[in-house]
């Protein structure tokens, strides 16, 4: 299946290494549409509003053909959370991890009755393990 | 008129001077809805899953019946990602105001033709500045 994997990039790096641990396992039997956002050396960056389009309006129709959502949502994101109402506009499941020791979650995010999978977690493996049981995603 | 604010909570309050100015602007001959975000002593933990939702709702409704949004953006913030689409979707008028020199603003908003009145500033003086100057709204 198509996963959109959805993480902080311009809201702050801290937690690459976890969204690239997780995209590498999602990988194993999916694909995921946006394993940039594991890349270490992901230019963050803006050169300009026309590539600021573009790569907003390819996340779209990714979001328009993905069969499901994970956001990791520990590091505060203005895109994570424009993505996460882009999903539930279209009516795509969405599974959110989350780090409560890192930040209290959005109660926008949070108290939206259509975001009924969120998961605390705190190391990677717990994340995974919770990945794993996830009857929507394949194995 | 009525007006939205929405900025950081959850996500970190370190601008909450800022936005308190801000709000006492637009409050001289309008009505902000969102007047507690500008409170210094605004609880931002949560109570409970029930709370959340109950903030959440609210906040939706205040957005359904506001004339304008004026989205606070320096700080990256899940829920005003999230707002922000809402508004998107509402068909609301949206004034973006952000600080670069504190971070970069995400391309998921940057990118979207919907956002078209996002304006840089660097001190409250030039945002009321703008504000001020905005058509859209009642001074």
């Amino acid at each position: 299946m198509k996963i959109y994997f959805a993480a902080s990039i311009r809201g702050g790096r801290s937690d690459v290494k976890i969204y690239q641990k997780l995209i590498d396992f999602l990988n194993q039997d999916n694909q995921v549409l946006t394993e940039h956002i594991g890349n270490d050396n992901l230019s963050v960056t803006s050169q300009s509003q026309t590539d600021d389009k573009y790569i907003r309006d390819r996340d779209i129709n990714w979001l328009k053909e993905t069969d499901l959502v994970v956001a990791e949502t520990s590091n505060p994101s203005l895109g994570v959370g424009y993505e996460l109402g882009y999903a539930e506009r279209l009516h795509k499941p969405v599974v959110i991890l989350h780090n409560s020791t890192k930040s209290q979650l959005s109660a926008m995010i949070n108290g939206t009755d259509y975001f009924k999978d969120i998961f605390e977690y705190q190391t990677v493996d717990e994340a995974i393990e919770i990945l794993k049981n996830y009857r929507g995603i394949q194995n």
